[in-house]
């Protein structure tokens, strides 16, 4: 198996675990033997558990002996709750040491280097692009600049409505597309509405699998506004844990979830509206269907824009096909 | 070459006509010699002209006997202002003939019928698909309804805007989803749009080259609305033919239009509402930029529904990039 082929099924392994792996960034990592053949594969474990290249170690076993480590991230070379993944390693026998992208943080940093002096042939930047853009996204951002990442996504006809002119919206997009949304919640760490959601549509705002049941990781749900909501709101049910924060001030939204790495926005349009005129919108996810409402209900009301050269701009960085919908994906330009 | 291959050609000859052959439909053909190459390609002339195939066999010559014409439409078998094109193909001796879509017309039809009967092998519907939904969608359409096929074409915002808050519009799109545009503009009959948009945009609504000059072809401008317009309006220069009809009722507008084929409808919002609301349209083209605009001005006002039951349901028949923006397009479920 080449490098490429073997990172992508580490991004594989990422995505698995990706919302459960707090504080530590969930990275994804295979162990190819001297041969080329995968002999084992994992992934960060809940919270001070091993980090990826240890668990795929211990699949690997002697297999790693003369083998390919390829890891998501560049192997980490600090004691914390865990040894440095440097040291399993080098005591694994490794030849080689293939990563995506270097860590940026600087407690950390240094693996590739060390391991470079202690004899191991180093490949950097393979599939760079796949996990800067991908698994690794979110923590990144926060890494980069101490503030959650926020997703804004919305579900919306093609003529860029949110709900029908008597504001009933379900549902908009396929069951497909909604599979979709709940495995990215389940995958995210706070999910945020405002108050004008829950008064509305009455969300439980939980993650669930296929067949309705709970999925295992449940994000924090946050609701935003100064109105109270009503105390038997699905939102405040035992499902999950619920944050009021009652304000219209995105900074303060995200002040309160500046220990969160992976934030959903799932609007409606008039909170979609506030983060985006306040810039703290990272990318953008639109489930767009096939349908046409028209009406009054867009999925944003107002982005603080009056002229055309005044637009906010970005860039598409996906389109997909989920079901007989289309996702639509954005970044700043 | 094989038939996929030169279907693909022939299909290709066929959109460089398009617009310009009323009445008769564009057609492309290729003809393969005996061992496959190409030895002439054609399509459709304009009015009264010789029919693709006949403009492929001239080119082809003596190459096409033993060979085969493979063409976009099943070749005719009536006089009209031309000869049958099944004389054509018998007196240049081709061995084969494959075609993708039968003709619907009962007139020119019987064509595939009459040329095995004289020992010619027949393969038909290579590409069919891609004919039908393609090059001759709009002519096909006709055939079938007695009405011109109606494309919805919008340029849009992500967020489903058609202009910025105060009314400003130029440019949503790239340039690239521009000149797509002005090509479509090159290839319609007709160019709908209601006299708000006149009056607040004031367009040419002609279809120019990438270097601003007039395309070969202009089609018809038409203003739809009770209102009238300035006699100043750039709509009414001299760069076109322009019909003004004086109704809110679009199918008295499809009435106006019955001798077209290929009409486009480019709003603005209440238009496109209309045209929505009477089930008159067939195609819905998305030019979606990858910017957010918000603010009251919609891609389409009301289309009639209330309730998220009653959407207008779609079906996504392609998307692909134009530059930084997406083209998406919808048929009828
Ligand atoms: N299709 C989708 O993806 C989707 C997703 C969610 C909702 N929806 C639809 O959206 C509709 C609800 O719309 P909505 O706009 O009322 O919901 P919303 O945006 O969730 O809530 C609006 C409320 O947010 C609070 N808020 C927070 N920050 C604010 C700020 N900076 N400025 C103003 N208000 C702020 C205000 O509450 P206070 O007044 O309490 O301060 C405001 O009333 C429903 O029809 C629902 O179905 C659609
Ligand atoms: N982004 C795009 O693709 C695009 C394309 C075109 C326009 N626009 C924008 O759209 C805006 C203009 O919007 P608009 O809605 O006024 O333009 P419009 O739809 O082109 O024109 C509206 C007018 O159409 C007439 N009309 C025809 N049938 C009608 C019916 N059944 N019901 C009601 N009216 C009917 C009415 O004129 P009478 O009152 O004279 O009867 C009405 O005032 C401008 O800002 C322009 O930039 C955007």
């Amino acid at each position: 198996m080449n490098l490429d082929a073997a990172m992508a099924a580490a991004i594989e392994q990422s995505e698995k675990v990706k919302g459960r792996t707090y504080p530590n960034p969930p990275v994804g990592a295979v162990i190819l033997d001297a041969d080329g053949q995968i002999a084992g594969v994992g992934a960060t474990a809940p919270t001070g558990g091993p980090h990826a290249e240890v668990v795929a170690l211990r699949r690997a076993g002697e297999r790693a002996v003369g083998g390919t480590a390829v890891v998501t991230l560049e192997p980490c070379n600090h004691v914390g709750r865990t040894p440095p993944c440097v040291d399993a390693l080098l005591t694994a026998g490794v030849a080689a040491v293939a990563f995506a992208v270097t860590d940026p943080n600087p407690v950390a940093a240094g693996g590739a280097t060390r391991l470079s002096e202690a004899g191991v042939h180093i490949v950097a930047g393979v599939g760079a692009d796949a996990v800067a853009g991908g698994p690794l996204r979110e923590w990144l951002h926060k890494q980069r600049t101490g503030l959650p990442h926020v997703t804004w996504k919305f579900a919306a006809s093609v003529d860029g409505r949110s709900a029908a002119a008597d504001g009933s919206s379900q549902w908009i997009t396929s069951e497909p597309a909604r599979a979709d949304v709940h495995r990215r919640r389940a995958a995210a760490d706070a999910i945020v509405v405002g108050t004008g959601t829950v008064f509305a549509d009455d969300p439980t705002l939980t993650a669930r699998l296929p067949d309705g049941s709970l999925a295992d990781h449940q994000p924090l749900r946050v609701v935003v506004g100064q109105r109270e909501i009503s105390p038997d709101a699905k939102v405040l049910n035992e499902e999950s844990r619920t944050m009021v924060i009652r304000t219209r001030d995105p900074h303060e939204v995200l002040k309160a979830l500046s220990d969160r790495t992976d934030v959903l926005v799932e609007g409606g349009p008039t909170l979609a509206g506030a983060f985006l005129r306040a810039g703290v919108v990272d990318r953008i996810l639109a489930y767009v269907a096939p349908i046409l409402l028209g009406g009054p209900i867009t999925v944003v009301d107002d982005v603080g824009v009056s002229n055309i050269t005044a637009a906010q701009r970005w860039r598409f960085d996906g389109a997909e096909s989920i079901g007989p919908d289309m996702l639509l994906s954005l970044i700043p330009l």
